[in-house]
């Protein structure tokens, strides 16, 4: 049985499993370790500027705690309507910064447009009875493997500056976006005006580390207040840390989502003209009857029914590629 | 350099490294997979009764979302003035349920008596113009490194309940408690009135993952979606699960525990007279004056000022027994 | 200049200034007073049935505190889009209840549809992943003047309870409701399904009371803490407990609100094809030109602009029906 | 049957009475009317500097707003552990601003000593495990009838900007401070470093209205913001507005604690060494036998039993002096 149900199932790589081997000595607990030292350093590297990098151990703690540096509990967080942070995270947003509220966009594929958040802020009056939005939030690549690029990232990001608002990145495919649209991680997220990022390596390789990233080093202090009271400080630090080293050391995160990209692009290939999105990234949702998904699963292929007469392939890190050619094979087959 | 600082700081023991990496293949995503569907039977057979056992990453997180289950936002939990939920986990006890207060229990070795429950729960009017009691928290081991006994824990209980106050035990040390005490995990916990508790691993031996457990399955539900809310529940649960399941398979967490133990008390004879708390689990405070001390420390070995006067030494599940001896005759020259 | 800006900025009638001086003695402080005292014997007979009534000063506490016993801090409340603890309360019932989200309906006039109930249902999905509905709130008279018949809450109440939610409603302006559906209190609201409702006052001829009715009298006791906790236990509650039942006492809040729905009928007969809403309470939208508007101000009448080529009209108990005819007549003549 | 329960029950003044019949009539809703605009200019005569005032109706509100401004929900409140935010409260800070909590100072009279400020601030270490003190917060008189001078307030307040620490105060008897001290209000608050202070007035006299002051402008947004999010932003300010301008005009708030003060100084003096604590301001506790107590009562006088032993006597604006003569007399001949 070939799955294609989701990267988030995917073995650890062997840089990770190497790594935690490695680091498995007595050090300082907390993130008062020598690999956990080292993390600003290795991020600021990726993003060409002095960073604050903190690690946590999923992608709703990273996204959480970092719009909670942006957004007061009075205030909202605009995103779109699909995405993780509304439709995933059990409310954890509001929980993180006391009750904020995401104020939701439309849009195709799960992207966020100029004009749907102009238009979501001239609904709202400026005073007191209305919540006002304070944050923007967007997922690259998208929940539907979209990406954006450097362009019109700074195209919202600039929208977001002249609004007063804060700009988040939602990155659990971010190694995706960045080999898909081959921007450099800085154009695709600093220069373009983002303040606070969740940099995904779990759905990538890792076993249990993702990185919060604030490009705004001032912000550094309450989100460890934030890490450590929602109880996502581990005391042995130096395992997550060492994860995040071994990913970012020899640009093992790009490798590994250079090759879900492909394995997918394969995919969209002979997927054709049954595609429902551009794949852009490691994500496809292919147009596909009952029956035809019956077919494809009795050659030994899993993946998600996501809507009727539609499914869902993810391709991870990791993904056979004879038996993606297999897949492939079907569907073109079909 | 021999260190004496934490049992947080200590490497994983070979059991959880070797579980880690029979889990690293791909299965199902959160806690669909094999080895979190085998949790609640592994702790149901512990604790010689039904539990619901929920893996997360910290002992904040086992304790606050144990607490929320206990105690409504407009309510309070009685607990030791030195209790780790107090002093060490940022107020998380408040964000997870929204506001609870602690109210603050003296006793020596920061443990708690029946007297210091009742004279607090005397002091509150039942009115809406004052945070009720709703639960009373306990940490055996203390942070002190003492033990209740299951008699004590059961007299706590029963006082508890009489008093309508939820009851959840915080067990970062419970494994030291359970083979210093001689009780069963049973008599320590849900036979002496224990509704939640969080049953440590990290300190003894493990990498990233404790355990909530909940005496009461109908609290199952409400403390998943809470652990999703805040952010805990990781994608690659399995890794988590497996680090249990091997500490529990073979009595490797009494192992362990026991080696922690008996360097503590091969210590504690060495200190004798300075001991500031008997020595009942893995953790010593000594009297020692600052020259004292370093001449302890030149000798090789690392530890905490606790207070002046005073240093804190914690033994680890491999804490070298040469080592050990060696600062045992040292503290028996001072 | 007469104002049709809002029912909100009227005077107090008659009854509540003399219920206040009435009440200027020394009684016991919050709600021990003679006045609270008798405050669910009074609402209970308004209903026909047994119920908790708890003075507020605002529609927004006594929705927030209303909604807060139904809906867990995570879950969501099912509301209008236009519906005011959605637009018009800066978030309050998140704040209340540590969280909740709402989940937004369409629906024209303001008004909640079962088929846009379960639809939005149908989108959840029953996991930890998402926010699962825990309540529905409905508004009658709604924010655009219609009102919900006794079947239409009773068909909304029954799918609630089909689907576990509560069912909260605003009854801001229920007195205009009642009187203009003819409907009894009783089959508006707990024969309908109805948990919980604030009750209006302020908008009828109070001056600073509104209440909160506890159709389940075990809610009362956490309501009370809450609105404690939440700061609205004013000290001299009995000044509260005046108004309301100098307003239910020979039912002065009906005649209240059929002078403010006379006038509004009498405006929109004139308004006639103008009107964007059929006019079943004391609020009018009425399309008018930005010249039209102009017109009419200046013939000495005040009101809102509330959409490019639509104007809002409120009328109030005490609104001059003198004033009413002249405006009728202007709008008559544009 | 006369009553010294508390002055929480007494009657409103005539000038607030007149001042309600006075506003009672349409004008803008919320804070947009014509008595509301008046607050800022009014209460800057007060202080002798730019302030702004918000109204809202109960001291739970103004203090809890007031702290929200200064502590964040991650940080800590000092205060007395017999402080009305501590004990009276129903934890409502903690529900403002997001879960802060109290630490509590010991020190007679209610009174907070810079000694145990120091103690406190000492015992917290500056890392991200523990709750920071953000704020400092007073009352004045204390809830035991105890006042600070301009000198105490300014000591405290020197202390909490050395720490880092906003400066809070709890004037929900600051009339009764004043005018027993004899120090102006500027020289009580922020010549003496207070940043916000709740300013009382319904225990003086007024009947719903209490006053939340901050000498730093700034603040004014974020608090107008909270006060609509927490249901306080009521619709018909100018009731609440009308009463604070009433008792400021013509002095009426100082006559009024002159009064209430005056009365318990007679009863001060025929209580003598019965006194508790020093009667500075308007509460009395006094040791009487329970059989003293009776032939008290006996006598046509009512109170509170406080404690073994010991009553509490609280005098009102509108005591009736006679009465006051004949218990001071009925105490004199026990």
């Amino acid at each position: 049985m070939d799955r294609f149900f989701s990267d988030n199932a995917a073995a650890a790589c062997p840089a990770v499993m190497d790594a935690l081997a490695a680091a498995n000595r007595l050090d300082a607990a907390y993130d008062g370790d020598a690999w956990s030292a080292r993390l600003n350093a290795a991020f600021s590297e990726v993003f060409g500027r002095q960073v604050e990098a903190l690690w946590v151990t999923t992608g709703t703690a990273a996204n959480s705690i970092g719009l909670a540096m942006l957004c007061p509990p009075t205030g909202a967080i605009l995103c779109h309507r699909d995405a993780h942070i509304e439709n995933d995270e059990a409310g954890a947003p509001a929980m993180y910064n006391g009750g904020a509220k995401l104020m939701l966009l439309d849009g195709p594929g799960a992207k966020v447009t100029p004009q749907a958040v102009e238009a979501a802020c001239a609904r709202i009056r400026p005073d007191v009875h209305q919540v006002q939005p304070a944050a923007l939030s967007i997922t690259n690549a998208t929940e539907y493997g979209l990406t954006y690029s450097a362009a019109e990232t700074g195209a919202l990001g600039e929208l977001a500056k002249s609004r007063g608002l804060g700009f988040q990145l939602d990155g659990a495919r971010f190694a995706n976006a960045v080999v898909s649209t081959g921007a450099s991680p800085a154009d695709l997220t600093w220069r373009a005006g983002v303040d606070v990022m969740s940099f995904g390596f779990v759905k990538n390789g890792g076993m249990s580390a993702e990185a919060l990233i604030l490009f705004d080093p001032a912000l550094a202090e309450r989100a460890k207040v934030l890490r450590k009271r929602s109880g996502h400080l581990l005391s042995k630090g130096r395992y997550l840390a060492a994860q995040l080293l071994a990913m970012l050391d020899g640009d093992v995160w790009l490798d590994n989502a250079r090759a879900a990209n492909a394995a997918a692009r394969k995919l969209a290939e002979a997927a054709g003209e049954r595609l429902v999105h551009p794949v852009e990234a490691n994500e496809l949702f292919v147009r596909m009857t009952p029956d035809e998904a019956s077919r494809i699963r009795a050659q030994g292929f899993d993946f998600y029914d996501w809507a009727p007469g539609e499914v869902r392939l993810v391709t991870s890190w990791d993904q056979d590629m004879e038996a993606v050619a297999k897949l492939a094979a079907a569907i073109e087959t079909l």
